[in-house]
């Protein structure tokens, strides 16, 4: 028998990459799929593909999207700057200025086609609303929209063939559960970044809120935090 | 009071680039958004262009996105040979081979940010069900589910700020009543490029299932077809 396919969002830090290792706890093959769109940490690619490689994922698809050209967030617009030092509370208060439009949307656009070559209703992302309420598009309300809309416009679940599915395995986990099922199942933090803002050295700053929530979690998970931070 | 801004996709097909002239005569700003995706025809985007400047938009984004890194259609892939000489039956009866996964799933998305980005709601695409029933995602049902999903998904859809509406003014009509409507409204048909297989120098096929539909239209609206086909 063919083995099972899944598609996997993967960005480079702790949530992807933990779903990464879920989708091969439950026996996918693996294809993994990154974007270089011009983000802030771009050095994040450099870790996907680390954990790509230590996952052993069959495939590992890096698409460019010009993402900057749209615009509309401190990650891909270098004018606009990154929030530092927040409490958790300002964190979890509003959608911060880190949003990019229609990111999660445009990802799963992408993830559901190669999906629908692969012949694979099966895709994963990492997407989790309990220690960052702000994304509007790590919802489950969000996610069962997309996937519906997914069954409505391909060919292949307009067939009846395939029925997409968007497993959402970390959606009502805190970063500590995240990180203790991770390292359960293997995972290697170390590979992983989270920073927003790294250096020209790829250091993470330690004051985004990306950094904020990474430590909190390493803290509340009672793990050593593998990350050299710069503050 | 600010003039209320739209963002159109624009292929440079009959359709889209009457989409464009619809949402002119209904007093929007216009905003194009045209995709260059390793087509085969790519020509189309230089009447885009033409479309663009013709109807004298604000604004006319063009993004290069890799599709042909996921392929599955004969639109991306070049070994892939595009159906020729096929009946109108045959043409209504499948999904076709230049099918392209999920493009758009893929294309709205990125209308999507950039319209959250410009601040409005109005989405227009060319999509029509009636000449063509082939494309799943060009269905009332399936433009439906994305626009659901969008206002989920989005920071200015959630905060109720805005409501994403995906405007399809030619959703029900035929091609000949396309072309008329557009005529109504100036429109140049000169401009517009229907054909996927074109030679090397842009000359349209003739034979491809997008060059029958858009003879047929022409017929149908008892107008010259301004197109020179090589067949």
């Amino acid at each position: 028998m063919a083995e099972k396919k899944a598609v996997v969002l993967l960005s480079g830090g702790i949530d992807s990459s933990t779903a990464l290792a879920v989708a091969k706890a439950e026996g996918y093959e693996l294809y993994a799929l990154t974007f270089r769109y011009h983000q802030r940490h771009a050095v994040e690619i450099e870790s996907a593909k680390a954990v790509a490689k230590y996952l052993g994922v069959k495939e590992h698809l890096i698409l460019d999207l010009p993402l900057h050209l749209i615009g509309g967030s401190a990650l891909v617009d270098r004018s606009i700057s990154v929030p530092k030092g927040r409490s958790l509370d300002e964190i979890s208060s509003d959608i911060p200025i880190t949003y990019v439009p229609a990111r999660n949307t445009i990802f799963l656009s992408f993830a559901l086609a190669w999906a629908e070559v692969l012949g694979t209703g099966d895709i994963f992302i990492g997407a989790n609303i309990l220690d960052y309420s702000g994304y509007p598009d790590c919802r489950p309300e969000y996610i069962e929209a997309f996937e519906r809309m997914a069954n409505l416009g391909t060919k292949v679940g307009v067939e009846g063939k395939i029925k997409f599915q968007i497993h959402t395995p970390l959606i009502k986990l805190t970063k500590a559960e995240i990180i203790r099922k991770g390292l359960e199942l293997g995972m290697d933090y170390r590979l992983t970044t989270s920073c927003y803002d790294p250096d020209e050295k790829g250091r993470a700053c330690g004051r985004c809120d990306s950094c904020l929530l990474r430590k909190k979690g390493f803290a509340e998970a009672g793990v050593d935090d593998p990350t050299e931070y710069k503050n």
